[in-house]
């Protein structure tokens, strides 16, 4: 890897996303040891894996922290929030902490509270994923072509955005430089109003199939695309959705509001030949994804 | 494949539907010819390809249908319904004229009105598709294990209703028996609701990527889950989508206003732990599909 500012990496929350950040970190050249904050059992799996290179526990936070100037916060959005302060109190003088919570301006404004000039926060959220979680499922190669969105803040020093940016990309991921509000309202349209719709459609269908003369028709045809376009409907809500609903709830209900607004011009073309137009935009704007 | 009270079947629109008909029937054994009514170009290929075994134009019908006992109408349903009168009209006595359109009512009501006593007709619709088109992609095993609705009439012989039904389920597939009410109603949900959702999400998703702020940065995040979700937002509008809105309009709007009904409620409970029971619902009925 390019040369790196930091010299030592601490990881709290060793789950995909944070194993996968040490297994990444590893695999590129990081030079410097890599510590894991996580719970007992994720600790030593972690360290079998090859993630960390040792680990401690949530109540260990200063011995962590020691001597670490780049640290990852990767457990659930609320538990970041909640977490934040002690991280950014704890470390040491010139440390840059991140995270990879998937909505941001709750995050950014819980690191700014904590005011300590010193310490820098620039966040992070890497569009990446898999149906499973947990150390067990991490993977060098998960950030390999994903969208890595940072929050760059003018507070944080040139060296340190270069070198968060220089490491995310040397783990293969795309860049994509946002503020926190142009972050929250973009996966409000593109991740968090699709996996409502999701959910609603299936509630909707499952509603019906209880209650029509149709009854079980709805979910035995439902097998075809339908079944691959609600795969998302079985996400759990906590935490996951708990968290994003509770920290961008006003731009999820900005977009489903715009959304029904779509939804009306649709009604109103249905059994018209306008209709055609908004296939065709569609299509061309799919085609550009 | 067992006895089959027919002796020798037309297909009328030798398409990935009608020449994959061909081909399964081929398959599994059916004893008599299989005649094709198409273009001339798609008869050469469907020949070749062993769908059929000869072929007619589309002015060829006395001919073509000339000691058929099985017609499988393949067009878009707007031609299934103008050709339908003729079909009707030019075949023998006794013969059973099925269809594969994917909206029913208005299909059922275009044979009803031939008001030909000797000629019978049941409704069909093969919920098996591909992202391809046309005879060169029609598969033998198109049907294996795909629903296949029904749309009996009691006007309807038994041993011809048993004879469809038995060919249909020698070709692989699972019959479900709904009448052309319940299957408008039931496709209005699971499939044209979704495809306008996938629709009004794109178009909604680009014209932000247009307008926003984040100018770009919509469409470059919309790389992962939602490109998958959106998949079927490539489909164009005509013939398939447009015959659709046209000949089921009245479910499909209604299915819109009860989901925008579901949306409503989703946004009051936005950032309340009482959208667990919307996920948790959601999670249950999409597991049973």
């Amino acid at each position: 890897m390019d040369q790196t500012p930091f010299h030592r990496a601490a990881i709290l929350g060793v789950g995909l996303i944070g194993g996968s950040l040490g297994l990444a970190m590893r695999r590129i050249g990081f030079p410097g040891e890599i510590v894991g904050i996580s719970r007992q059992s994720t600790i030593e799996r972690a360290v079998e894996l090859g993630a960390i290179d040792a680990g401690f526990g949530y109540d260990q936070l200063p011995q962590a922290l020691d001597g670490v100037d780049l640290v990852f916060v990767c457990s659930p959005i609320q538990h970041i929030i909640d977490t934040l302060p002690s991280v950014i109190a704890e470390a040491g003088p010139g440390t840059l902490v991140t995270d990879s919570g998937s909505t941001k301006r709750q995050i950014v404004a819980a690191a700014a509270a904590a005011d300590r000039k010193d310490v820098h926060f620039l966040g992070g959220h890497p569009m990446a994923g898999s149906e499973k979680s947990g150390v067990t499922a991490a993977d060098p190669f998960l950030f390999q072509n994903a969208i890595y969105v940072l929050v760059p803040d003018a507070s944080v020093p040139e060296p340190l955005h270069l070198g968060l940016r220089g490491l995310v990309r040397g783990m293969g991921a795309r860049v994509l430089e946002l503020s926190a509000q142009s972050h929250d309202t973009v996966v409000a349209a593109i991740s968090h109003l699709p996996q409502l719709l999701a959910t609603s459609l299936v509630e909707m269908v499952g509603q019906l199939d209880e209650g029509d003369d149709a009854h079980g028709a709805f979910l035995m045809l439902a097998a075809g695309g339908f079944r691959d376009l609600t795969r998302i409907a079985s996400s759990p809500f906590a935490p996951v959705w708990k968290d994003i609903c509770a920290t961008n709830g006003d731009r999820i209900t900005d977009m489903i509001s715009q959304f029904r607004q779509h939804l009306a011009q649709v009604t109103e073309r249905v059994g018209d030949d306008a209709l055609a137009q908004n296939f065709d935009y569609a299509n061309r704007v799919r085609d550009t994804i």
